[in-house]
């Protein structure tokens, strides 16, 4: 048998429809596109919670935010939560990571535990169970830990304190003067790295050199290629820079309407400096087209990794899962940056292309199925063999969707959580810490978002696609919204702890199994005792 | 400053009202009475789980079972979920354990974080987080591992394959034979061991060795006097076999009410083995005098270890708690054993005294506060000047009730839950592993019990203080439901798992704290973001 091999494309920050496979009208994204006419194509995928680091620990982990608690960018993934790596382990099975993760690691609980965060095992809980072939968070200014590419870019003649901030996050003004990539309004202009050299062909050169080396090493591996892009920084190197204008920007979905009495959540989040910011015409007609090239120089990079996989013959074995970590606003509902519910932040492209011939009759279809972020570790345990563990992993593996198998019951919502603890709006509203929070009920029609401390928002997305009209207020949805939050109790009643003990144990309990570990509970003589012993 | 310690004391299955302080009008408690006439007397104090293993796990972590995830007897706590050993080695203080946990190691999670369970590491986190002085769950068949008072009573000249189970669990039957202290028909009956071997008085010298070598090593210490009784099997050595009969047997409260039309789990549990054993007069005949001996034998225990901290001069100094992990039906609403909510399953005694002067103000004084079993950690921890987390602890510390401060804003919900997935109810009802579980929210008045997949119960302890009419079903409570229903959403939908990340730290982060990072988010120009970075 052929190893088989998973190669799990993330991007960050991108939308679900910044690709021509979902639509643009605009952006040609041609080997993208290829992945989703060899595989399926979800069009209703959703995160756990549409920022960084909470959504990939719910990516790395296959659970709930609220199952693996780290909440937010920085907040340390707690020690003990059992990753994709260590499922893959025990199949034999490398979980390598090229790229980006946000992983925090828990130092406390390791010292707790007395683990050297230099051992091997250390370094692997530290990574998220991921053996960091390759490890950048790709947000390097000066005060974050320096990271290999910058030692690549120094070799390539880029020579600079901080290369990543001076050549990849820069542009050349007048008079030699830097142009720091951090301030939107030089979003048009190139980065100074050369385009060869800057991190999307960068990360994948790496990946190639990953599968290469392990070719020779012939374990099957999981290789996380995650790009740092299209996240903002907003600059791309020449030629990318320059492929699109004003006349490719798609007008942004807002109304006046949903600037009168919004959600006070809602109105905290459009207060912020990036909403304002992006809510102007003049930053979005500078930001999207350098968003947009990103975006076509990671299709461009995707191609080139394509052909390197069909030229080793690897296509045949390899599933290739193409995803993002969360949308963004791009000043869509007068909002910047990610952090609300709305289509454009909390779904995301995904997909998913299965080289089985159990695969064969879905390829090039569309899924319309209720996907979450975390369905995907279970569904490359299931590609290896592997049995996923359902009182760990919260998701649910795709093959039945990807195989076409019938009579499945598929899950009737999706769940999304966001803790905006370390936002602008808790201070805007005055919300205390562990109150800042909001849960997104998805059931394909109707949006819910129970807001803790406010009244819920809701929308119709059947009568309503753009979400332009929160109904949450409207008595007329009561009844929608009771039956959401029925649906939002269920799920966070559900066991997120219980990982000690599989349900196959449980269910093989019975008083027998208590008799013959020797207690005798609640029997009031020898002869009640011999008859319930009886076989 | 004088040592301060903590003697935690725990019986198993002690329901609240059978001691004299908490109005059993047949069994004197003295020496437990004196406690509460030293300290404060809990009327309403709460378990999280009616059943020893969940429960001594939110007792030892101070977090619901929703956050420790051992749902039930056997379920290993998850590998690095921090215990009050954790939180009191940091303030420099020993936690010991002489009797009970029900604690399982996560030997899984051990070999996945490379611990080796016989290092002292591996032991105490074996061990929940105690120093185990004397561990002894208390239930020793053959197929148990062995415990040190089997070596104890060989010594004494009790000799036998099982000591325990031959001596300590068994009566003299007819010709020489041995009477199983399992089977509830030989209650009446004394144990074989004399008492002064039988376990209770064994663990009280064994908390009294450990105090007299604690006073020579001079740290500090929460040493858990955690008794096995008066758990079953119901069966005690003499003169306490003999002391109480029918005479002091309080009636059961039960109502044929009850047995008409109850709700669905209700009478799943009323149909298990035990309850209908419980249900007959004749076995609460012969087992209630045992159980009122058992207690009765705490009780001249604790006088016994009372008067030895009173030579020791050591009762200004020890804060110490006396309380149990659950309660017992003992035929109550046709009911054995625990499981359920009722105040006889799930409410315990709860004593605390603290010798600090702050407390003379309520000392015999009685709280009608709603109080959870997970409040005594962070409590012992405020005792010994220590900031319990509450990003990590979910319990309060007692402290501002016994110190009777003014202004106290106290919870206005009790929690417990219950996960019924090893009981013969999951088999009569059908139910699946991962759905069969209730869940109780107390608000002082009105007990509603969440079934899932079941309508809830609720019960008016005003009106019903016996709880005997299950109103849930009744529309004319629906209003009372709904509001209960909502308490519970927002309990569940708390953090439970953000544990690597204190309020504080988040409550610190502002906009200057990310620019000071490096981070520049959302920023048109070079203007904009100096005028942020202006004091």
């Amino acid at each position: 048998m052929t190893t088989r091999n998973v190669l799990w494309i993330m991007c960050d920050q991108l939308r679900f429809d910044y690709l021509s496979c979902y639509g643009h009208p605009h952006l040609r994204t041609p080997n993208i596109d290829a992945l989703a006419a060899r595989g399926v194509r979800f069009t209703r995928a959703y995160v756990q919670s549409p920022v960084c680091g909470a959504s990939r620990m719910s990516y790395y982990t296959g659970r709930y935010m609220r199952s693996h608690g780290a909440n937010w960018n920085g907040f340390p993934l707690r020690i003990g939560e059992p990753t994709l790596g260590d499922h893959l382990a025990k199949l034999g099975v490398r979980n390598v990571l090229v790229g980006k993760t946000q992983m925090q690691p828990d130092t406390e609980g390791m010292r707790r535990l007395g683990i050297d965060p230099g051992s091997s095992l250390g370094v692997q809980i530290a990574e998220c169970g991921f053996e960091p072939y390759e490890r950048d968070d790709g947000l390097n200014p000066d005060q974050a830990p320096r990271v290999p590419y910058d030692d690549y870019l120094r070799v390539q003649g880029f020579d600079a304190a901080n290369p990543w901030q001076q050549w990849a996050n820069a542009a050349d003004g007048p008079d030699g003067k830097l142009l720091s990539g951090w301030l939107l309004e030089h979003a048009d202009k190139p980065a100074r790295v050369p385009e060869q050299h800057s991190e999307t062909p960068y990360m994948t050169r790496r990946a190639m050199q990953f599968i290469g080396e392990a070719e020779l090493d012939g374990r099957p591996w999981c290789l996380h290629l995650s790009y740092i892009k299209p996240h903002w920084p907003y600059i791309v190197p020449q030629p990318y820079h320059a492929m699109y204008d004003a006349a490719h920007i798609v007008p942004p979905v807002r109304s006046q309407q949903e600037r009168r009495d919004p959600h006070p959540v809602y109105a905290a989040f459009m207060a912020a400096r990036v909403s304002r910011n992006f809510s102007r015409d003049q930053v979005r007609q500078r930001v999207i087209p350098a968003y947009m090239g990103l975006i076509k120089q990671i299709d461009d990079q995707i191609g080139v990794l394509m052909r390197f996989l069909a030229e080793r013959e690897l296509l045949n074995s390899t599933m290739i899962a193409f995803t993002s970590d969360h949308g963004d606003y791009l000043g869509d509902h007068w909002l910047g940056e990610k952090d609300l519910f709305h289509d454009c932040s909390a779904k995301v492209p995904l997909i998913v292309v299965d080289p089985s011939p159990e695969a064969d009759p879905t390829r090039g279809t569309v899924s319309e199925a209720l996907v979450e972020a975390i369905d995907l570790a279970p569904s490359f345990i299931r590609y290896f063999h592997g049995e996923p563990k359902s009182h760990v992993l919260e998701g649910r593996a795709l093959q039945p969707l990807l195989h076409a198998e019938t009579g499945v019951d598929w899950r009737r919502y999706v769940f999304s959580e966001y803790d905006y603890a370390m936002m602008s709006a808790r201070r805007t509203l005055g919300t205390p810490v562990d109150a800042s929070r909001l849960f997104m009920v998805f059931d394909g029609r109707w949006k819910y978002i129970h807001a803790v401390g406010f009244r819920p928002m809701l929308y119709d997305l059947q009568t309503d696609p753009e979400e332009l009209h929160d109904c949450g207020a409207d008595p007329a949805c009561d009844a929608e919204c009771g039956r959401l939050k029925d649906a939002l109790l269920a799920w966070s009643l559900r066991d997120h702890n219980r990982i000690t003990m599989p349900d196959a144990r449980i269910a093989a309990y019975t008083e027998a199994s208590q008799l013959e570990s020797g207690f005798v509970i609640g029997f009031w003589d020898q002869a009640e005792l011999d008859a319930a012993r009886q076989p």
